[in-house]
């Protein structure tokens, strides 16, 4: 078995060893640093383990049967040539849904439970109490029901908030009342107060929190978004934060990363900007991930997060 | 059945009023404002519902049997001159654990994961990823496993941080080390990196929190203090972080509050500090609780929240 490995971090050398040394088996080539072909290099292999490949390295494995994609989000693989029979796998977890429940929690506490504003009030030597939130008054809506969005529903509903879940198709989780489809979006955004993006970027979800959707939103809603920025539109957020609809936001995920210098978002004293680190792929996890799953494939065993070519993720 | 109410707050005539509504049983005597006799009060109660009572409260009330705390820690009412014969009830939980833990799932997020970091780059217009933290690097030790301890523990646990309890008498815990007694203390505090503090204050647990103990934890701890400002040495936790020992403190108690004007910790740039806030009593609750453990006493029902002298709390 050939597998090609391209990945354009910085990190590449260390995951490749790693890899190697969990899959020994296997003949590895590393296409990281430049992806064509040379010395040693066959192109013939007929697994990839990749993250965001050129078109060229696709190009140059015309044997390629299955690409596993180092991270959980497609939509960068999406935008390439390939192949009809070219089977996707996404990660699938892998340590990333717990990091997003830590994410999801520390910020709807911090805003629910006004911590920033306690701090404002310390820095000038103020103790000011003020009157107790209620979580009753915030119920929280989930967008995207997959792995990460159960878990993050999960750890949002011990801490007792209303949550609602909103997904393309239907679903059923626990302690969730649950929405789906275009027909249930509007009745889904208006029962919510505290809006948490975890879709996946396809044609269908691109632009969809804008004014027409958070609009519906309870007022003083806050938005979460730690799934793809090109699920926003960034003037729309602003317009509605700045007209007093929206409370404020914390967002992990932009149209262009590294976030451009001069974005109005990092200034905006209601907006809260982190370097998309909601979730780290996180090296280990994610190779013991990638190895069961080619042993599995070679086996001739389905694997979970095979990519559906027509929803897009 | 007589009940006095003495509760020095704002609030004291809505929950005069709402506590009337849930016991119309009984005949009620507010001595919120002014706890001396007059038209209309007897000094009879058998009964009193109060929150830090002042001394003259409870000796014009020889008949007591029973005094319901509004709060959950009744180190206030120890300092006073009570008949030993007087039976104390502390609230259990009623809304508050909860909030514990949300108060500190907040604090550990937000000091392991950095995001104070990622503000303060933020502001800056700076994109910095930085290195991913593991929270394996941050045992989570909980000092006190009564209900609100067991309830924090059980919310650190889901986010999947190692979790160690410390208590006077020997407990278990589920999903987590256990250790008690002073025997034991040393061992829980250096394998702990995050201290939380939940303990009661008692004189066997004054000044508990300083040089001694919190010089053990783990370089780079961190401390949560949601229990009593007396448990605390404050010079010597600034001293251990000022010497790099420690890498900071979330504060919720004092031991004068409201924090006094120009205290080192309002400006200090590694502790938070707010204002007593981490579980607010929530009225409906409590009074429902209150309402509740008076019906059973008189059925002569036994209840929780039944302080033992000996151990004072």
């Amino acid at each position: 078995m050939k597998i090609a490995f391209c990945y354009p971090d910085p990190a590449a050398t260390a995951w490749f060893e790693e890899l190697r040394a969990a899959l020994p088996e296997a003949e590895w080539e590393d296409w990281s640093a430049d992806p064509t072909p040379g010395p040693g290099r066959s192109g013939r292999a007929e697994y990839a383990v990749a993250w965001a490949p050129p078109q060229a390295f696709i190009d140059l494995h015309p044997a390629l049967k299955v690409l596993l994609n180092i991270g959980a989000g497609v939509d960068a693989l999406m935008k390439l040539r390939l192949p009809a029979s070219l089977m996707l796998v996404r990660l699938d977890d892998a340590g990333m849904a717990v990091q997003m429940a830590e994410y999801v929690c520390h910020y709807l506490i911090r805003h629910v439970r006004e911590f920033d504003q306690f701090q404002t009030a310390a820095r000038s030597g103020q103790w000011q109490q003020g009157r107790p939130t209620d979580r009753a008054d915030h119920p929280v809506g989930i967008m995207g029901l997959g792995v990460l969005g159960e878990r993050v529903a999960q750890a949002v509903r011990q801490f007792e908030f209303p949550v609602l879940g909103w997904s393309r198709l239907p679903k059923q989780v626990e302690g969730v009342r649950c929405f789906h489809g275009q027909g249930q979006l509007n009745d889904f955004l208006s029962a919510t107060r505290v809006l948490v993006c975890l879709l996946p970027l396809t044609p269908e979800t691109r632009d969809l929190l804008g004014q027409a959707t958070l609009s519906r939103l309870r007022p003083g809603g806050y938005l979460i978004n730690v799934a793809r920025g090109g699920l926003l539109v960034e003037e729309d957020l602003i317009r509605l934060i700045d007209s007093g609809h929206l409370a404020g936001a914390a967002l992990d995920v932009f149209r262009t990363e590294p976030l451009p210098a001069g974005h109005p978002f990092w200034s905006h004293p209601a907006i809260q900007v982190t370097p998309h680190i909601s979730a780290r792929t996180l090296r280990r996890d994610s190779i013991t991930q990638i190895a069961g799953k080619i042993r599995a494939l070679r086996r001739g065993e389905s694997v979970a997060g095979v990519v559906e070519w027509e929803r897009g993720y």
